[in-house]
């Protein structure tokens, strides 16, 4: 074991850089550096214009960045000074750039193929792929690779590397429902996703405090927006997805319904809510109807409702081009129910009658509106299936995220996979990043020094998921423990989750990065070497640079470590013992 | 109770300002708004360069911000739509401003009187106070007093302030040893520090992890430094000092000895250092050598170490001006000095010596030092006086600050006041800013989803002061608690503390804002109203539009809440009664 891990850092050491995410396989021919020069007169022979544009983006931005890493990994048992690197120079120089796609018209949606080949020798880089996607991963590998010092580009020598995602669903959800996110800071998610190969931006839009998107079908939907510059204007939404297109990324639009709804609603038609004016009660949970103010919800039982449903859907499945759409469907709260008199009287008339019945009430009437629109997956977050007041049946090819378990509790993951369903993971135990900034609800005692309240004030400080997602815990994730090799082939890939009650523009960045970059390597490439051992020690030197990197790049990512950390590698070790993950595993 | 906190709203409720921190009075002595254009040729009646400075900065800030409240209190119980404000206008506009300052005299030091008078009336605005730093700390209240809206600046009524601050030293430890903190920043935090009256930033400048000041007298303890700009010149801190004494607020530098301890040194002579090449050994806490890689301490018993704490002292001391100089002496680690050889044979000449007489050593053999140099008084870290190790005796004129006790536990307050030692509190579970973002270390699995890990994952989750602190928590903390009235004319006031392992320029102003603003209030006019309540569901709503105001002066304040909770006033309460907090006291 131990000697199988050294190996593979001696290979490694051999070189500066090391892509991140890893690659599935990097062979690394010789160590003569070649010259790459961003600007000279490369010849490059392309004929797919989105990547031309993306080459171009990564020759800019290795010209920009002039980058070179501040240490690399070492062995671990020298407590020695850490040498400066110097980069061997041979007498290539890279002179031009070949990109074969085998087929330029695979759409980018669920599954397209990835993978991609990279040969760079004889001063030529050599790329090819089935798709245009692969190519586009391809670069953002060959744009890692290039370091600058003393006045020139390099790529540190020849390289053969062969990639493919593991999973086709990399993504992360935004919330732009809670506080706005403007565009230009969604853009600037894109950019750095597309640096570690996440194809999927998941965009909760809508929820009970806000709905910011501006609909012509139902104008009034905005009035309750926050500000007027705090809207998305149909060419906004536009300009997003056709940003990430250009990147590879797939934007997933989610209206969270029936729960989660009361912004704009209540501006149009207060009769398709239920509770909306209801207090909502944590004070006193028995009674409480919602699990965050304002209280309300879809009341499920109107008619009316599903005629702004249908209006909703249509306009906005018209907005986004991708196949899968996400229509919500967590966190149901029954109590908001007791404030509608449809329900109420629903109940009377047979008292058999259950929330079951309710929620399922709602997939009988909304879905034949969603299946309306042809060739489109839905997707739902688990709770439909896995609640107390969960429907009884879905349809088969709804694609379920699961947030709700907690340790080792693969339990709901493996129940919808072995039922057969696709799903993709976002255990908020791992992978929910908005964790451990405590509460933000106000005239809350708890915070007082008081017995009574030592329980919370050393737990979770107000902040339900605490603690803290640390990029070890994110990238130590097994998402698919305990499950069958048939319910593995349902897994299609995970997702982190930002919900923004606590984030808006200026912190949005740095919530997200660099540890978002943890569970990019650990969807496309694992996170374990070929032994079967984690490789997370192996990752701090590449994640703590490639923090460095997005900083050089001009993003606020978050300091990881002391820079001492950085600089030593390894002396920040908890344990000296390299192969301690061995004893867990 | 209730009707008396009623009262305060509805006073309050009046006008849409109001200042944070709260002023200890202040009264509106109608609502007539008063124009008040900051570019108008105003008659100034002011003696005093650096009040005019003061004066100037607040006008421009007035006149670019350009600042409305977005959601002013309401009453609690109605849920009716929130009303868009409409300032009324009055036919006044301000046409004078008279400062009139007692003492200009007095200087900015320890118990610096800071009270001042503002009254806003007949077109005229007057300041009185005894200092200079009152009449700075009137105009930070001015600041907040003038808003804007359809063209014109105002102050909403005629108005009289008297205040004066609960404690004479309110502030914040920043540490720019684990990351460096540009100088830019670092006035970044002293400029929003000023605007809510916090008067001391104390500097913890250097740690075992970096040196990264320049020194005249040892030019080698900066080779260590992370980057060759990544240093603070003699200049530097000039810029620094100076910025802050314009603005009230003193800067009081912290070199930490003898533990945290290392860097600098290492390249100047290795001698001075005991532990320096070990292992941590948080793998084997038995035989730990330090809280945090990298080990290393000054060598007590070394005669050298005095040379170089002498020479360290005396150039720090020249450049700092301050009255107080804070030394360190925090977590002394005992097993780090079976390293020293030098120790081991102390020990063994007389074996009825322990670690609390090398601490003694310590205390008699530096002291002297820093004694030659007049008219400075130390502090120190508790530690010194509360730990298995430590001292047995320290000059009574030491000022201590408190960090490291529990809930309820102002044990150590109580037990350092009783003694008659002066005390700033900085207890970590109220006042430390970085809590909560998990461990730095690597090679660390625990974050593995293992059932021996399950404490952890849902515990701390790697941060040992684990959960983050928010400003409910910060404002609810009662510091006095348990103490006898003279024990409580010991306490100097309160720090907040901002330890960097994970902050850098990137992130500094977010982790500090606006929740310091809560301890700003606390410190200056406390927590509570005339009738003893707590007044924390009070502040929200000025903490919420604080951080809105900080953003748009330019600041990446981090959110709070949704925007929803800012825009409709306690709908984010966790209890509708608003009497709660009574029920604890």
């Amino acid at each position: 074991m131990k000697l199988a891990l050294l190996t593979v850092l001696a290979t490694v050491g051999a070189v500066t850089v090391n892509p991140l995410p890893q690659p599935q396989s990097i062979e690394w021919l010789n160590e003569n550096a070649i010259v790459f020069n961003p600007c000279a007169n490369l010849q490059l022979n392309i004929d797919n214009e989105l990547v031309e544009k993306n080459l171009n983006r990564v020759l800019n931005s290795v010209l920009e960045t002039k980058y070179y890493p501040q240490a690399i990994e070492k062995p671990i048992s020298s407590y020695q000074p850490f040498p400066t690197g110097t980069v061997k120079r041979g007498n290539g120089a890279i002179d031009s750039i070949t990109i074969t796609i085998e087929n330029s018209s695979i759409p980018l949606q669920l599954g397209a193929d990835e993978s991609y080949n990279l040969t760079i020798d004889n001063n030529a880089i050599n790329i090819d792929s089935v798709s245009t996607w692969g190519s586009i991963q391809a670069l953002k590998t060959l744009q890692q690779l290039v370091v600058y010092e003393k006045g020139q580009f390099f790529i540190e020598g020849s390289v053969r590397i062969e990639d493919h995602p593991n999973y086709p669903h990399r993504g992360v959800m935004l919330d732009s429902a809670r506080n706005f996110l403007s565009v230009k800071k969604i853009k600037e998610q894109i950019d750095i996703m597309s640096l570690v190969k996440l194809n999927v931006l998941h965009w909760h839009i809508t929820d009970t405090q806000l709905w910011p998107l501006q609909l012509e079908s139902i104008p009034g939907m905005i009035e309750g927006a926050y500000l007027e510059r705090e809207q998305y204007s149909k060419n906004d939404v536009e300009d997003i997805i056709n940003y990430a297109y250009e990147r590879g990324i797939r934007v997933i639009p989610e209206i969270d319904m029936p729960g989660h709804s009361r912004a704009g609603y209540i501006n149009v038609n207060e009769d398709v809510l239920a509770c909306q004016h209801s207090w909502w009660s944590n004070d006193d949970y028995s009674l409480h109807t919602a699990v965050e103010p304002p209280a309300s919800q879809l009341d499920i039982l109107n008619n009316e409702t599903y005629l702004m449903v249908e209006k909703i859907y249509n306009e906005v499945s018209g907005l986004f081009q991708d196949d899968v759409f996400h229509v919500g469907a967590d966190e149901l709260q029954a109590n908001c129910y007791n404030y509608s008199q449809l329900f109420v009287d629903w109940i009377k008339a047979n008292l058999s009658r259950t929330y079951r019945d309710l929620s399922q009430y709602w997939i009988d009437h909304s879905i034949p509106i969603f299946r309306k629109i042809p060739n489109r997956r839905l997707m739902m977050w688990e709770d439909i299936l896995t609640t107390p007041e969960a429907a009884f049946t879905i349809p088969q090819d709804v694609i379920l995220q699961s947030w709700s378990d907690y340790l080792r509790g693969s339990n709901n993951i493996k129940k919808l996979t072995s039922k057969g369903f696709d799903v993709v993971v976002s255990l908020n135990n791992y992978l929910y990043l908005d964790c451990g900034y405590g509460g933000f609800v106000t005239n809350d005692p708890r915070y007082l020094d008081s017995p009574q309240n030592d329980e919370f004030n050393t737990g979770n400080g107000g902040s339900w998921c605490n603690p803290y997602k640390t990029w070890q815990r994110i990238y130590d994730f097994d998402f698919t423990t305990n499950l069958t090799d048939s319910e593995q082939k349902h897994i299609l890939g995970a997702e982190a989750a930002l919900w923004s009650e606590q984030v808006d523009n200026t912190v949005l960045t740095q919530k997200l990065w660099p540890r978002l970059a943890a569970l990019a390597e650990s969807v496309w490439s694992g996170n374990r070497d070929s032994n079967g051992n984690y490789r997370t020690n192996w990752l701090s030197q590449r994640i703590f640079n490639f923090r460095e990197w997005l900083v050089a790049l001009g993003y606020d990512a978050l300091p990881l470590v002391p820079k001492y950390c950085l600089q030593n590698p390894h002396a920040c070790d908890l344990y000296l013992n390299q192969t301690v993950y061995n004893d867990y595993t």
